[in-house]
């Protein structure tokens, strides 16, 4: 396998054995949105596309995504595509099941994409796998060998780059950090596991627990709750603090097992990362023992929202990274 | 890199290409014995030759590695060596800090061996990884692409193979799963975090656990608390139970973040696999709940005491595994 920066070294004889540079279109497949875009090889991102994920049959969601693909490409052409999706999907089949889709179960999404695109070749990968890449590539995470790259927001999700390379297993799966258990007394999971860092992390979580326990915000939301802590309300901190403790703990782990250079935190609960960061790095200095545990690095996404779109683009242009 | 069964599938042309086949000498650097042998590349060791660590002074630990290593070579010659050492170790810099070996703080042992041997190449990795290494490659994890192999004893560690190749990290130390954090309020663990897989998985952790509530055994040993289980002693039984329920959670865990095909678990605790198995297998059911996770098969090592030998004879043989 080519590592993708020895690959973007190298672009001359690249240029060379590949002409023309084309964009790739970058589509991403979430529960709320469709959306997509055609991205040049130089990681320049064209117009976006975007409409609501329809609710219907598995033909509806489908129908939906054409449009949006279609008018993505617009008069343009794209070399191939990237799918970023939510999971759990199975890279070997080439389908989804997307949790909050609930009309793709099992949906063969990258050869229905690659028909619609005349054969040409697609990649599909769990969303949190191209977040995490295109961090990499682009983002909070150039310059490491081994990174997680994690959303933190209605789930906790994330993607492994290891060596410089993604490695997201043999289902594609690898890197889901929000379901690994840092409790083991905890809850139970909506996975069917308990103590998953998700059932404490996650922002519905932090919700949950802050009304719970006596929190009266302007609205059931992690927003507000945000809101609430800013202005010194002791649940809402409490909440980030708790928050936060599995996150560092989760981390430790990944660390421990993984040897991680650095994790490159987004999503909706890293934007307050104000009232994230001072708790985790207090969980960090718990949980994390063995020096080379204590060595990693957390830090905010750069991209955020358009890591996803990046990545699976990264991961077209070069297919040996994937 | 080269996958090893491709390169075990072409030998042929390895034998061509790398005329004539030898032996290489493996090592195994533990806290209470030293231990090494030639091993042949078809899997065939030689005689073993071991001593225990003596206590002392840097030079004096090296003293008895150096005759324990020129017994095992006696009138033979070898390749090249490969080192299975007890962590922590810096694979960078070829040092090794033993936590049972005060003597050894940053010793470099990867170039001290290899002067002895005359320059010849001499692979270092973690002790845990080169277990794993040889269960993939002649043991319990032959034919899978994604492995953990596991030492449950005194302490708990862990080695990765993912995609084919070892995975050993920066500094060589990926793969830690004793120290994964399963318990967020749990007890305070020697490397310094808490709640770790080894503060309850261990021998030394059941056996504490045992005698605090309650157990009168023959002796406080992991065999005689297998004994009393054996027997029906309810504590040793639930002792049992307790450490299986950490160390499932901790499979899970790295099940979810690693898409694991197997897990692959030897050393002293898991000689009873009898008394280890079931409760183990209740607590996959538990903290497993992703498809992807729960299709992880754990199974017992086949080569025991012999899979580090083997491991590290193997990445000799195979270094671009390494």
């Amino acid at each position: 396998m080519t590592d993708v920066r020895e690959a973007a070294a190298a672009t001359p004889a690249a240029a060379q054995s590949n002409p023309p540079a084309t964009s790739v279109l970058a589509v991403d497949v979430g529960g709320t949105k469709l959306a997509a875009a055609p991205v040049h090889p130089d990681g320049r991102v064209g117009a976006l596309v975007t409409r609501p994920t329809p609710a219907g049959d598995a033909e509806a969601v489908w129908a939906a995504l054409v449009s949006v693909v279609t008018e993505a490409i617009g008069d343009g052409e794209v070399s191939g595509a990237g799918i970023g999706s939510a999971g759990p999907l199975d890279a070997v089949a080439g389908t989804v099941s997307p949790v909050n889709i609930a009309a793709w179960r099992g949906f063969p999404l990258r050869d229905r994409l690659a028909a619609l695109l005349g054969g040409r070749p697609v990649v599909l990968v769990n969303d949190a796998v191209a977040g995490a890449v295109g961090e990499y590539h682009y983002g909070a995470g150039r310059g490491v060998r081994a990174m997680l790259g994690m959303v933190v927001s209605t789930g906790v999700g994330g993607g492994l780059i290891l060596d410089g390379r993604v490695y997201a297993g043999k289902t594609g799966n690898a890197g889901h950090i929000g379901h690994t258990v840092v409790d083991i007394a905890g809850d139970p999971c909506p996975c069917g596991a308990r103590g998953c860092v998700e059932t404490i992390t996650s922002g519905p979580a932090m919700v949950r627990w802050a009304l719970r326990n006596g929190w009266h915000g302007a609205a059931p939301t992690g927003e507000a709750l945000a809101a609430s802590a800013r202005d010194g309300d002791p649940v809402a901190l409490a909440a980030f603090e708790r928050s936060a403790r599995a996150l560092g703990a989760g981390i430790a782990s990944a660390a421990a097992l993984c040897d991680l250079d650095r994790v490159v935190i987004g999503g909706g609960v890293a934007r307050a990362w104000d009232l994230l960061e001072p708790p985790l790095t207090t969980s960090l200095g718990t949980y994390a023992g063995l020096a080379f545990v204590r060595r990693v690095e957390i830090v905010r996404s750069e991209l955020d929202g358009q890591a996803g779109l990046l990545g699976v683009a990264a991961l077209v242009h070069d297919p040996e990274m994937a």
